[in-house]
C-alpha cells in the first residue's frame, strides 16, 4: 500500500538542503519521477508568557520578497535533537530561556516535494538571556498579546504556515486547559 | 529596508519548480547565497458540508514516505487564478462542485527557502460531480466531522501544515459567526 522507490539521483547539494530526483513505482503500477528537497528538519517554538502573551519576530525572508511575522525557528544541527535544536534557537532568535517545554506536535509543510518535519514546541516559564543572531539572519522581536496573533492570522498579516499552525495547536491545548 | 539580488543562477528546472541560486545583499551590508525554490504557487481548500463534515482525502506522499490526511490542493496551472485552480482541483480530486467559495487566506509554507504561496479558500454548497485523479495521484476521500478533524490535528494525527493552516482559518470565522 505505497510507492517504492526504484532509483535516486542528486541533483543539487546545498548549505542546507540537497534536492535529488527518485524514480517511484506506485500502488496503481505507474512509475513516475520525483523531484524531493532532502532537508535535515527544524524545530519551531510558541513562546508563551504568563501574561498570555507571545514573544514572535518579523524576520526578512529574501524568497517571499519581504518581512514576515513568525515564530521562532531553525535548522536542526547535526546530532542535535529537536528540543536541542527548539532550546538554542529560543536563545539565539530571540534571547530568552524557557523553564517549560510541552511538544505540540510535527508538521510536515510541504509534503509534496520535501520530507522535511517541523518539530513544534510550546516554550513557558520565559526568563531573558543573550540574543545572538547568525549574521543572515535580520529579524526583530516584538511582544504581542495571544489572541491579537489569532486575530493577525484572520486577517491575513500571519502567512508563515508553521505559525498559523503552532499557533492553532497551542490554542487547541489551552481552550481545553492542557496548558 | 529589505535585500537586493544582486544575481540569480538556476541551478535546475523541474517539472513543477525550479531551484535558483541568489546571490543577496542584505540590509546588514552581508552578502549571502541562497538556494531558492521557484513555485507557480497553489490552492488549497475546505470542503464544508452543511452537517459541519469536512470531505477530506488521505493521500500517498513519498516524500514524507506514506499516506497523510489533507485538504484538497493542487499547483496552479499557467493562466489559472487562484480560484479556478481550487474549482479544478475539488472535482479532480474528490468529485465535488462548490455553490459558495470564500477566500480564508494566504500561507507561505517555507518561506526560508521557496516563493511558493498557496491560497487557501472554504468551499461551501458542495454537490457531487465526477472525480478524476491524475495518474500519480493515489489518494481516497474520507468525510470526517468538523470537530473530530480538530481532535485529529490536537492528537497529531494532522501534520500536513496547509491542512492545519486551513482548519485554523476556517474554525476562526465559524467561531465569529462569519461564515
Amino acid at each position: 500500500m505505497s510507492g517504492k522507490t526504484l532509483g535516486c539521483e542528486t541533483l543539487h547539494k546545498g548549505r542546507v538542503f540537497s534536492l535529488v530526483r527518485e524514480r517511484v513505482a506506485l500502488e496503481n503500477g505507474i512509475a513516475i519521477d520525483l523531484d524531493i528537497i532532502r532537508h535535515p528538519g527544524a524545530a519551531a517554538m510558541v513562546p508563551l508568557t504568563e501574561k498570555r502573551t507571545l514573544m514572535m519576530i518579523r524576520q526578512y525572508r529574501h524568497a517571499v520578497g519581504g518581512f514576515i511575522w513568525e515564530i521562532p525557528a531553525g535548522t536542526l544541527d547535526s546530532a542535535e535533537t529537536p528540543l536541542e535544536c527548539a532550546k538554542r534557537e529560543l536563545v539565539e532568535e530571540i534571547g530568552y530561556w524557557a523553564r517549560t517545554w510541552h511538544k505540540l506536535g510535527e508538521i510536515t509543510p510541504v509534503p509534496g516535494y520535501s520530507d522535511e518535519r517541523i518539530h513544534v514546541f510550546c516554550a513557558m516559564g520565559l526568563s531573558p538571556a543573550v540574543q545572538h543572531l547568525d549574521k543572515d539572519e535580520i529579524l526583530h522581536v516584538h511582544e504581542i498579546r495571544f489572541e491579537e496573533a489569532l486575530k493577525m492570522v484572520e486577517r491575513g498579516e500571519i502567512s508563515d504556515a508553521k505559525t498559523i499552525s503552532g499557533l492553532f495547536m497551542a490554542k487547541l491545548r489551552l481552550d481545553r486547559g492542557f496548558m
